[in-house]
């Protein structure tokens, strides 16, 4: 927390994708601004690695804010539809799965975008990635742009002071396996993150849903040994 | 709510200019999903305006969403700034006033997004106006357009149904009084709005912030009687 550092807002679900967003944040010089949204998830443990990610990265602070997305619906992840399991990587990249939140990365944006104003930041990080993923109509370049320009008309700062606020996506087009590498370089900590959609009560990763896969795919790609346990 | 109407999803706050969206929206056609939120305002009291209109008018459903806008602050009607009073309309026109809460619309408009996907819509009405009001960045048309392009790329139905979302601001340069006469004309019930920034506690409407000055002014200027009654 170093005095003048230029801040920025980073979203922090706690998986393995927004760690290595908030290292790569905090590598480039600035001061961590660091938002996670309790929101209905049925996965709401990984708010707890978010905790511990934010304690151990010494982030300026972290903000955990709730938001209603259940009463909306809509998602796996908000209501009692079914995670799926075991997909293969071809079923992945082909359709928008079930585990898809509507509109849920425009409004985290919208909310770090008011946090941004409100500290005077300029700058918002987002772990969204294209390449591994699966067809989230919301973690798309051209959906990001509109994003980006959208917000810089959309606040005071953005009138006033004609600073253009930037959306910051650094793992957009890298694969997991990438990502992953690039965290281990600068020390990020994947036993402190949980990515799976469906863990057990205990809060282990459940090993076959679409997120596990994913992940289990890129430690292996990536030659690295995946330090969380998983029930299969 | 006759079958296979166009559904549309309008922003209620309880306020003059939603009410009268509201009836416009409902004139065109639309089956109403009205949508409103509890967001640590100090005049919550607009709340109970909105369930006064939504049951008035007969909306399909009438979605009350808590969200965290307090926590994020920056605003004097989310914290302890005091609400300005009896400003001159030059005034209001110059500057953005600190009763502008940060990102508001676009975050109200982010979740009307995530319903109107969820219930199958493709149109978002808003009340903004910037022709009487005073500077807010988020009520101008440059804004709401580039939001539109936005919300078109973010969800899954802009992806696979290629049906692009229109967000409506039937209000967006009419004067206040333009507003009154043509809410009048389709029935509005403006005993049932709540306008005031600054409420008492039993809800009395203060007379004297900018809020109840345009509504006033307003109301004059349209030839019509206000209402409500005030403090002051």
């Amino acid at each position: 927390m170093v005095k003048n550092k230029r801040k920025a807002v980073v979203l922090l679900s706690g998986g393995l994708d927004s760690a290595t967003t908030l290292a790569i944040a905090e590598n480039k010089g600035f001061e961590i601004y660091a938002l996670s949204f309790r929101y209905g998830q049925r996965h709401a443990i990984e708010l707890k690695a978010a905790r511990r990610i934010a304690r151990t990265q010494h982030v300026a602070r972290h903000l955990i804010l709730d938001v209603d997305l259940d009463k909306i619906g809509g998602s796996a992840l908000t209501s009692n539809i079914k995670v799926p399991k075991n997909r293969s990587s071809e079923v992945l990249q082909k359709n928008i799965p079930v585990t898809y939140v509507p509109a849920r990365n425009t409004i985290f944006l919208s909310y770090a975008l008011a946090w941004a104003e409100v500290i005077g930041a300029h700058d918002i990080f987002i772990g969204v990635n294209v390449l591994d993923y699966s067809g989230y109509p919301d973690c798309r370049p051209e959906y990001i742009a509109a994003y980006q320009k959208m917000a810089s008309l959309a606040t005071k700062a953005g009138v006033e002071d004609r600073q253009k606020l930037k959306i910051h996506t650094p793992l957009i087009k890298m694969s997991k396996a990438h990502i992953i590498r690039k965290g281990l370089e600068l020390g990020v900590d994947y036993r402190l993150t949980h990515s799976c959609y469906d863990p057990s009560p205990s809060g282990r990763a459940c090993g076959e849903c679409d997120s596990c896969l994913l992940r289990r795919k890129g430690f292996k790609d990536a030659g690295a040994v995946d330090p969380v346990r998983y029930l299969k």
